[in-house]
């Protein structure tokens, strides 16, 4: 089908794009490209920057798999799918900044194609900031900037999807939010293939809008000064991080439910973290405002025009 | 119920008796004790040595939970305890040593009473062992002291314990077993006070031999030379029991889905963790060496006597 061809390009050329900028904001160090493949499953790119100026991992990773029947992950939640042939394509990319007042950075498009006597396709995705230290600013930037994109396609996204994030990325077992959120949406399908294509469209537009999202803060938080204190807390944020990619993320249990390729996967996994015992920041230090900071808010002032 | 009271009792003289055997191993840091209660639910004491000479991290934990209804997980595996009031005591103990050819060290013993018209009850528990580096000998010591423990009671106990043990330590996604395995056992139960009497006393025979399975082992590796090579190696492999205590632990999974006390049940995650992007260690070398050790084997010359 013309248009499963032009999603399946367009992930791929936005990979080698984004990975471009992103090596453009490091200025040192280089992404490596790597292939893998599974008989009969599918395979995929990952790109993987170590050790660089500003990042101390960078990932882009992209997948095309296909399979003779959709996941039991997704057939549960869609019985009407159960047993028929799928086709998933998508691009990831999981960015841990070296400097502990630069936050990370998590986005995601996905494309699924369910076949057999009729075909039923979706786009999910998402993205979402996690820092250490919180700032105002930058996560009204942050916010502002997907809630342009969104906006030009139906206004009711943005304050959905904000929503929908805020409850995502929660870490229940601790009462806490991984990050400052973002925009998370999921099924999202419109009749006919004019559909398909404005969904595309969206796709396209927001995988544009992440670098914009994202690099005028990662860039103004790697000059400021840090020392041990701050390592130690950006290792132990880190370790939140992990427990929300292995306890909660449907993408990461997903992957390793379908036997998708574990180093791609887990290229979402930071470089180092920590766990201490009983960890109390002390009142009034930054570090304490974080768990302030982590709370579901309006960024841009409009989330009280919620959607239905 | 006397016997329950004497359950609950030893598993926290043996949390002390413990503790100070592994204090007096590391021979500098110090245990602290932290209680924690929750209203209606329970409590515990989490004992924590850190950043020792040979531990850097030990954390012995025990708690005492008690609710109106058997949690989910259990419900689902046993669909007649649902509904009923429940009392669930445990010790665990999770060792992380600071020198990478030490071997991290995981035991634990619990009991589960749950009440109603009439009481159901069980232990559960084991004990295992993950180097970084592999030691035919200590594997050998290790599961010849836990089999020799085990005999006492039932010389078919070992052999079935040691292989649920080796199949319940394994990272399906990445096909790899944890360690070099031990024992696992659940559901231990024999009928009447008298049943219930000899189950306790094996599982206090059965903490008394975990210092003897474990202390000669720490203690000569601790004194080997290592490197920056072995230290990111151990990392790594701290990585992977990340992955296992988050993605595969039922007692994880337990306690963070029973509202438990998220400090005490984290004293098992490693002090520092790390990921690295598709790291393949060099052919011959002591860490790929690793890969063909942790195999499923017959360390102690008797599984093929194996059980039912």
């Amino acid at each position: 089908m013309q248009d499963t061809d032009s999603i399946v390009e367009l992930m791929s050329g936005e990979q080698e794009r984004i990975a471009g900028e992103f090596e453009q904001i490091d200025g040192e160090a280089r992404f490596t490209a790597k292939p893998w493949t599974r008989d009969g499953l599918g395979g995929g790119v990952a790109m993987v920057l170590c050790d660089g100026k500003v990042f101390e991992r960078a990932g882009v990773v992209r997948s095309l798999i296909r399979g003779e029947r959709v996941p039991d992950g997704i057939a549960g939640a869609r019985p009407d799918l159960a047993g028929r042939p799928f086709l998933a394509t998508g691009l990831s990319m999981i960015l841990h900044p070296v400097n502990p007042y630069a936050p990370s950075f998590h986005a995601n498009f996905r494309y699924f194609e369910v076949g057999g006597n009729r075909v039923d396709w979706w786009f999910g995705g998402g993205a979402d900031m996690t820092p250490s230290y919180g700032f105002d600013e930058d996560a009204v930037h942050f916010h502002g900037t997907l809630k342009e994109v969104c906006d030009r396609f139906d206004p009711r996204w943005y304050p959905d999807w904000k929503r929908r994030c805020d409850e995502y990325f929660h870490l229940r077992h601790r009462g806490e939010m991984r990050g400052v959120g973002g925009i998370f949406f999921d099924y999202l399908t419109v009749e006919g293939e004019a559909g398909r294509r404005r969904c595309a469209s969206f796709v396209e537009e927001g995988l544009r809008a992440l670098v914009p999202a994202y690099a005028p803060i990662v860039l103004r938080r790697s000059t400021t000064d840090y020392g041990e204190r701050e390592r130690r807390w950006q290792l132990l944020r880190r370790g939140r991080y992990v427990e929300f990619n292995l306890v909660y993320d449907k993408g990461t249990l997903f992957g390793l439910q379908t036997g998708g390729n574990v180093e791609s996967i887990f290229t979402s996994m930071p470089p180092l973290a920590s766990w201490e015992f009983d960890v109390r920041p002390e009142e009034g230090s930054r570090e304490a405002d974080l768990a302030r900071f982590l709370q579901p808010r309006d960024w841009v002032g409009e989330c009280h025009e919620r959607s239905a």
